[in-house]
């Protein structure tokens, strides 16, 4: 018997483009002459379609595809993910189901058990949690056929559900499993994943075949890397990252095992991709091609220019430099020489007659008053009208350029630095903006070696520097991870030996900006916990405030 | 045996606070004679905690005020609402808690079997459900201790969930029944809460004791409404809407019926004291006190004023009118007129200086393009920023103006008019807001009669009037209400009998503009179905887009 694993990047709610895209794997995996070919959890709808599933035209057009699929399977196997209705009345009114198509019919469903319902994940907010377990029988073999999390029960530190699927199917004598996933990307991830199906063929034994999707939904990157794995424990194949690709394995083969392939894991490399991915996808999946950015000469907008440019190709990245009084010769020249080195348009926009037009109009009304964030912020709000402008007229969305460290604490302007369509780079830290840096120019210089070197500042006040309003970004960045990504509460944070007094302001910056976070463009996601869907704040809230 | 109920304003991770609240409430309670006092759902952490409940601390802070809780409880018993922890390995790691405190010890606890995930809710991410069910013994009645949505699986046609916790405390033969909730307004759910509560007098004929909190927590605003229904199906009392109040029952009373006293249930008067509710919580739960807002002269402004104004004090509220060589004479003297009924601070900016240097700058990028609606983006964006800059100076929070129909179809600039810390009235339709205008004048014009009566315009280019671009509101509000609250497709909106042309027009508007409502302040709600956490949508999908 031979399986095929189709890793596709599909489109939320565009059932006829997913269809096509189905379709024309499935031809290609006939070709390969495959039995059965192995499409995503929820590939039909794309993941996540979020409060779609709560239209019944959504879910009747998610039903048509799956007929579509079903005639379609003639031949071969076709085995795909789609939402399926609740039969009984008592319950949420659908599941999370992967069907079994063969001769022209449904042969099968499975729905999913474990619902994730923490970080950006809400399944349980629409799916019923299946409660019979069956395998498949087709051509003499027994499947076990599961849905992404289902297989993630086992070999937890800390297992979040009472049902573990397999161990219910493995009754059953299952001669192999096949797991339909939408498991989305974080620098971290894919080596967890391995450990994950090592657990299960450690307890049950029999080769796993894990298909994933590839590509992003907004703020969710996918990142592929399907996995057939023998019962040996080897991976027998690990499909590419970010890349679409359809692929045939003998059963038997694949049982026998002795082939340990894996694709390197290099956090820079992930990220960049995945980043690029995110970029690309965005503008594909919207219709939009052209990016817009605003070059300050530091290094987080070098680094966003730099992603855009490979996401979006040269032409279709546009950059205003926008000096003020307070911008140095460097920066301009820094900006300058990035953008010609980057080949994309530039444009460089003076922002001092448009400050005092506003200096005049409120002088009467900031008499008796000094110099303050306020004028800061104006002058940042200025520069992301004028991209808005520039965007409003021409088309080109706004890249935000934020990074995770200065979303953390607040260190924005909202409606000016913090503006834009996509927030590129605000899922890392300001010290892992400089390793992608030196990761972009280890083939040669792409980012102006004196970008990555100086030191950073906001450039909106005489001589200022970032570290005259916040921490070392080296301590900062750590103390961020522990609360955000470990969860770390204050003691804790004391106890892994951070200053009390340090943590304290630092926790507080973070919880007092949750309202301007709330305000902020979808966040391309890379690590285990992001800004935006994934972490869900109270605003008005005193806890740690 | 006499219970009392305290319905209260809680403030999330506030824990001194709440406890010294509680504490205070507990005295008035004894006071009163009462033998127990019952609190709300996670009264202790306030209502919702959302992510702070995967912190060690948070969790470790609430057990600590639960056992400052239970050495208060001395010659009266408390019940109170707080998470506790799951002693078992698998599953989620906490429950939502009813404690039963008496003689200085927790005497009981009850956990929430049935846990809301869906619309604003997500209980599910955070706590297991309870599969065992005991009623608490206390000075010789048994009592049925449950929480919240435990008690809503009665009564629907489509129940949610497949357990009823009532019909498995049903079989202990309780007395009476506790019920701890959290349930946020809408302006209809005071009367549907009754609903449902009758529906389960009905099916177990004991007394009903269902205490809410009351005060709002960001976007989400308790009404009270607290209930105690007799077995003769009357409400033997309902407690004031919007205000915290302490009573106390004798069972026997309660028990005998006979006596129906319910609030009235008016939609205009419900939201009026809702928003000003929203407002004055989110301002005093963060310790500010000054807002400042836009005065267009237009209908959706001059409402917010007047909800400002009463919710914070007219000397708390500064306005600011901004016209340009598009704003009418009658704008301007409209929106000086309101400002004097309402006795606040009023300051006339001209914009048309700082858009003309605005002009000047982008002159030069802008060649050969004509007016469009980048330059009326300008024009918002400027009031936008002069907002911020009188904000950032001097403290005002500014309140954001837009409503539910433009928010919906996206008529409006982002970081424009969209800017702001608190969205006021954007979960009402254009149409309601001209019925709480009416309101709001019912007793004398506090909002000039030619704000409600003349054509609506954004006057952002000359003689513009809002139906140039939109559908009538009379229309546009009844379609987006049926796709946004009862969530219709677009086939099910022709069969209603709206255009087909139309109702995709207006669908596409909605899904296209995703991306603008996911970047403004949180929206007080006042529907069954806001934008903002209750409606998540995915910004890249192109179903009906």
């Amino acid at each position: 018997m031979k399986i095929s694993i189709a890793q596709l990047n599909y489109h939320i709610g565009n059932f006829e483009g997913n269809l096509q895209k189905m379709l024309e794997a499935t031809e290609t995996a006939k070709a390969q002459g495959a039995d059965i070919v192995v499409f995503g959890e929820l590939a039909v709808t794309g993941y996540p379609p979020r409060d779609f599933l709560e239209f019944d035209d959504f879910i009747a057009q998610s039903e048509q595809v799956v007929q579509e699929l079903a005639k379609a399977a003639q031949g071969i196997a076709i085995v795909v993910g789609s939402p399926s209705r609740n039969p009984v009345i008592e319950g949420k009114d659908l599941y999370n189901t992967a069907y079994f198509l063969a001769d022209g019919e449904i042969l099968h469903m499975s729905h999913k058990a474990l619902l994730p319902t923490y970080d950006i994940f809400d399944e349980y907010r629409y799916f019923e949690p299946a409660s019979e377990f069956k395998v498949v029988e087709y051509k003499g073999k027994k499947i076990a056929l599961t849905v992404c999390e289902d297989i993630w029960n086992v070999g937890n530190e800390n297992p979040l559900y009472k049902v573990c699927p397999l161990d219910e199917l493995q009754t059953q004598s299952p001669d192999f499993v096949l797991n339909l996933s939408a498991s989305p990307f974080s620098y971290d991830h894919a080596a967890e994943r391995i450990h994950v199906l090592k657990a299960n063929i450690d307890r049950y034994g029999i080769p796993i075949f894990y298909v994933n999707h590839v590509g992003a939904q907004t703020e969710i990157i996918f990142d592929g890397g399907s996995i057939v794995m023998s019962p040996d424990g080897n991976v027998y194949d690990e499909l590419p990252y970010f890349e679409e690709e359809i692929r045939s394995y003998d059963l038997d083969k694949v049982a026998s095992g002795g082939q340990h392939k894996v694709q390197p894991k290099d956090k820079m490399t992930l990220i960049h991709d995945a980043l690029v991915t995110g970029i690309k996808n965005y503008f594909g999946k919207l219709g939009l091609k052209r990016a817009i950015l605003g070059l300050s000469g530091g290094i987080d907008s070098a680094v966003v220019a730099v992603l855009a440019q490979r996401a979006l190709g040269a032409e279709n990245v546009r950059m205003l430099l926008m000096p003020s009084q307070f911008s140095s010769d460097h920066s301009i020249n820094d900006a300058r020489k990035l953008a010609e080195n980057l080949n994309t348009q530039y444009d460089i926009v003076f922002i001092e007659e448009i400050y005092k037009s506003y200096e005049a109009v409120l002088k009467p009304h900031f008499a008796g008053t000094t110099f303050d964030v306020t004028e800061e912020n104006i002058q940042a709000r200025i520069r992301g009208m004028l991209l808005m402008a520039l965007s409003n007229k021409f088309g080109n969305i706004v890249l935000n350029t934020s990074n995770k460290s200065e979303a953390a604490v607040g260190y924005g302007t909202l409606y000016g630095d913090m503006a834009g369509g996509l927030s590129v780079i605000a899922d890392m830290y300001k010290m892992e903006v400089y390793a992608l840096a030196r990761f972009m120019n280890k083939d040669g210089e792409v980012i102006p070696e004196h970008i990555i070197t100086k030191p950073p500042s906001a450039e909106l006040r005489p001589d200022q520097v970032d570290s005259d309003s916040l921490p070392d970004y080296e301590i900062l960045d750590e103390v961020l991870f522990q609360y955000i990504e470990k969860r770390k509460g204050p003691k804790e944070l004391v106890k892994i030996g951070f200053e009390e007094k340090l943590v304290r302001r630092i926790l507080r910056m973070v919880n007092m900006n949750e309202f301007k976070r709330a305000q902020v463009a979808p966040v391309l996601r890379v690590s285990s916990k992001a800004f935006g869907m994934g972490r869900r704040m109270p605003i008005v809230g005193k806890y740690l405030g």
